[in-house]
């Protein structure tokens, strides 16, 4: 199952989407895809509701001209994990990181995944990440297994972690200066379930991840290649942080940035493409702040 | 005027406190102090409902017998400025910043002035950070002049910056794994609006905060000695992220924390003071998490 925000920015109806594409309006179960529905068996809530006749479906051409926000509410925190693909910190000249490197994203940043993108005031190096985000359906502390950090993820989506690599790495220590700009978050289109995306065939330590900038592919990797598996970070995360119902944690991103020198910073008019197994599409024209 | 939450960690009282020391429940014109509310002048709206007679008091001996919630609800998100205070970072071994070094912390780590404190799991180095709080009342996006800075700010208060120096400069990369641990921000008691401030004499960019571990000085600072005052903080980060009604701004540490070496980590058992002019003042124990 996956679930969707779909409308107007900041009047999404909350939506789950069968195998079969149909669409279910949620708003008789939840007035949101938040924290406190994901840690309340949403799946079960869904499928209950659905059989006792309570789930109204929309149209599917409907659906398909609705604004698509982020698949969840805004997130409590957003904590992202820095070079966790070899290929990525040889490109940017850093060396393997030896355990997880730990920044935020201010969880207002969080937009949906086909919503424009703004280049900061005074910025010259407006970037991308390609990067699967885990959202967190039930609270992780201190977690003592990879079972017990598994069972804390509610799904997973697709994220563009953009990045402003002057402010990031050239402004004076740390690297949030350069992560939680305005629109620096697309987010979804779909939180996609674990159970979902086993019944699919796909592992979320095996996909495809793709990026193209203007049509040209500039990323094209696959989880397969973290350092730190999904699982292996909310569990370390874990340890430094709770982690609540809601919030969402980016895992990185492979090789293929502007920063790497291969290709140039964003535009305004740029359009940018991202694509992952099983987890849907964005598209993000670029924008001026 | 004081905003401050009073009563159980997450069923807490809205409450205004006037310069006489009277408190007034403000359920009747909001639900909470949170972000909409610090939005729609907040300060004109009590003196309406009093004025009218809305505002029902609460006894002082019941009100000094209510726990002090943070005198925010859940901020959208906690930033922090970083070596903002020359003898901290001359004690620490660092440069002077040449400009303001920002890092984050988790929203929910927001806990009440009096609320213990925990010590996470296998830390070894939990230290203490007295800091003067920014919370955030009109929405500041590029703004162009000192002015606009400051006619966002909705009041000042009290932070602690608990900070586990291993897991921030140790465990690889950014400071924010050391800094978002459960328990890590105790903030308040109240939010004093800068009217309040001001009618009392005091400049928030000349304010002395002192901090003690049990009954021993161990912060004895004042905000005259930031490198970059409050003002010029809230200008400058607006240029690099959105500052939204109900974000808090913690702007630096004076010297005086443990990471020096004149003193050792915090133990169990511990308690850490705080007090800061106009702002009132905090107590915690340390317990264990």
């Amino acid at each position: 199952m996956q679930f969707a925000r779909l409308g107007p920015a900041g009047s999404e109806i909350p939506v789950a989407i069968d195998t079969d594409g149909e669409v279910f309006d949620l708003r008789s179960i939840t007035s949101d895809v938040n924290g406190a529905f994901l840690a309340s068996d949403p799946v079960g809530r869904v499928d209950h509701a659905r059989s006792a006749g309570d789930l109204p479906s929309i149209d599917r051409d409907r659906a398909g001209g609705m604004r698509r926000g982020a698949p969840i509410a805004r997130p409590g925190k957003v904590v992202c994990i820095g070079l966790n693909y070899r290929d990525h910190a040889a490109e940017t000249g850093a060396d393997i990181p030896t355990e997880p490197i730990v920044f935020m994203k201010d969880p207002m940043t969080v937009i949906g995944p086909d919503d424009e993108v703004l280049i900061p005031r005074n910025s010259t190096k407006t970037d991308w990440e390609i990067e699967l985000a885990i959202v967190i359906g039930r609270t992780a502390r201190y977690c003592e297994s990879d079972a017990a950090a598994e069972a804390s993820i509610a799904g997973y989506a697709i994220a563009n972690d953009v990045s402003e690599r002057e402010f990031q790495l050239e402004r004076g220590g740390q690297w949030d200066k350069g992560k939680s700009c305005e629109t620096f978050n697309p987010l979804g289109p779909w939180l996609v379930t674990p159970g979902s995306l086993d019944a699919a065939g796909l592992d979320p330590a095996a996909l495809a991840l793709r990026l193209t900038v203007n049509g040209e592919v500039r990323q094209d990797g696959t989880t397969a290649d973290m350092i730190f598996r999904p699982v292996e970070i909310v569990r370390y995360l874990s340890q430094f942080m709770v982690l609540y119902p809601g919030d969402v944690i980016s895992t990185g991103t492979p090789a293929g940035v502007a920063l790497a020198g291969h290709a140039p910073y964003l535009q305004p008019g740029d359009v940018v493409e991202l694509t992952a197994d099983g987890l849907g599409s964005q598209r993000q024209t670029v924008g001026a702040a």
